[in-house]
């Protein structure tokens, strides 16, 4: 079956609907974009141009695909550049309000929940979870199998591996010039958290820290250091409290990728 | 008089529109929605399914009412299930990209401000305010009279009674074991806010804590126990610090319920 | 060349619409709005009575303008009121989903990003940067060259002067009786940052203090009392710690205003 979509819609005669693809209400699809096979879209998407949509991917209303850069006259970190196209894997769940940049890469089976910006030169493992109004800022690598939780923030230059954890609210920063010498340029350092790190509620990660592999920060800490592989940190600033219990690391959860 | 809308808005045969109600431009109102007397709705609102508006609420621009959940392959805590429809109580307000979920109950006099989210299985109750950009995850009871203040972040799971107060930027959460364990599905605990309890801005509240009847949580604090009734905490972890001034008592405040 | 727009648009007979603007889909102009030579507006854009863009900027989707505020029954601080209508400067960059309301008066080149709320009675200078999903709330004043870092939260009655620097996830507030007692709305009291002052991630000031001139607030403090000019402070409560390091100090940056 051939899509479907209202008159209300306007779409480029240079965009393909895959087969059995479903539009809502006053969409509008730009120049070659592509939508997949089985796509479910709500109503007043916008999907700009060139967008590569996968197969089976939902995603709601008002949400705004495929958004080129804004630049600040004084903006530290954005310069005018050429950017890939926005690609979105299959079954992929798009929420509403989302804003998504060209040049991001999400993988499959990846939810963007409702109101969450991805900018662009930012890619998204298989599986993951961006919560409920997440930021994850330019120039970020995200990987396989994360959970990032509601309205955590992920400052650019950052990088997460597989299976890392950030809950709601926690807070990442990237310039320990705070704004201040042209120094500040050289040294922009996002935070990393290795294969399974996990960070708590309303943490602040300073900038440059890495979370070791399987570490953990507890809720509400302020973390100033590299805090080490499978212990867990506390306080502000965070310092060691424990190793992290055997029952909860990562080799013991039984976990198959899939 | 009869409801008034352009030539730009998409009505389904089946809904209802009551007298006096004013739409804007393209606005979406599907199968079986009921739009109450007098409603006045902003441009590009969309209204899903059996959705109940009761009389004269106003909701703005790019409001989405009555989403369907959306579901991760990995979600922890959304289940499919049937949802009963959104409803909204009678002069309820509804800001500028809210995004309200079926299954949602909003009593009467709520203002809902721009750009929060409320979940699946919620209920709001008469009177509250949901600040500009607040989430309530879903299976969460929010009393009468609450004022949940900008941008705080309301854990699944959670209950608040009636005149509570979350100061901006508090964020709570539910999951003790942080991702990790099978263990942890039976012992999901969102936080409870007895009748008056107050938050104050910044603070973070652990898994499972409560805060007592009348209790205050001081700025920038980290609650890892519960808070006794009428009394002070504060600091990271929360000590208790002294009793709650008899003047900021619920009761010495002269506030009557309507 | 006069401006572009598709059939989808509904355009005020008396609106103006400079020359060689281009505006999206679905776009709705209201009343008397003037929007400026050359200005880009994307898709679903709604821009209501009144409002006046200048020259050259661009505008993403799904931003509404020129808002009126809401009114809750039990709201401390806002009443009904006359306002002059939105203003936007010359070559600003409002992002996507952005909310701005009437009785804003926006700056020359302001970039404010994707998903930010401005509020009724506020001035935004020249240059200044407003992040992603940051609030500013009613009755501020921002200066020029200030940079509101993503996900921050500026409460009402607040003053920001020239080349502030905010980081995110900082959230201020201005109610010291936390809701509480009607002596509270004679001291509602925002926060006060003087020049160059800077307030690093996920930090919390209270009620009423003020930032010095060209003083630093580390990561993760929650501030109680006035911060001294050119004074570090940290902690929870924070507490002096150094002097700012001269070269970066404001008079050592080379800045020139433009």
């Amino acid at each position: 079956m051939s899509a479907t979509h209202s008159t209300t819609c306007v779409i480029h005669p240079s965009a393909t609907l895959g087969a059995d693809a479903l539009l809502g209400e006053g969409c509008v699809i730009g120049p070659h974009a592509r939508i997949g096979t089985g796509c479910r879209i709500g109503h007043h998407v916008v999907i700009h141009a060139d967008t590569v949509v996968g197969d089976h991917v939902r995603i709601d209303d008002h949400a705004s695909l495929g958004k080129l850069p804004m630049r600040a006259a004084n903006s530290a970190t954005t310069k005018e550049q050429e950017l890939p196209p926005l690609t979105i894997g299959a079954t992929s769940i798009v929420g509403t309000g989302v804003v998504l940049y060209r040049g991001a890469t999400i993988g499959e089976k990846v939810l963007m929940a409702d109101l969450c910006t991805i900018r662009e030169n930012v890619t998204i493992g298989h599986g993951t979870i961006v919560g409920r109004g997440v930021t994850v800022e330019n120039l970020c690598s995200i990987g396989r199998y994360c959970k990032l939780e509601s309205e955590c923030y992920i400052t650019a230059y950052s990088t997460l591996e597989d299976r890392v954890f950030v809950a709601p609210g926690v807070v990442t920063s990237n310039d320990n010039f705070v704004g201040r010498t042209a120094e500040r340029f050289k040294h922009f350092k996002g935070v990393t958290i290795r294969r399974g790190g996990r960070v708590g509620a309303g943490s602040v990660l300073l900038p440059g820290v890495t979370v070791g592999e399987d570490a953990l920060v507890a809720a509400g800490s302020v973390v100033t250091q590299d805090v080490p592989a499978r212990t867990i940190v506390m306080g502000s600033p965070a310092r060691p409290l424990r190793e992290v219990p055997v029952e909860q690391l990562l080799e013991n959860q039984g976990w198959v990728d899939a």
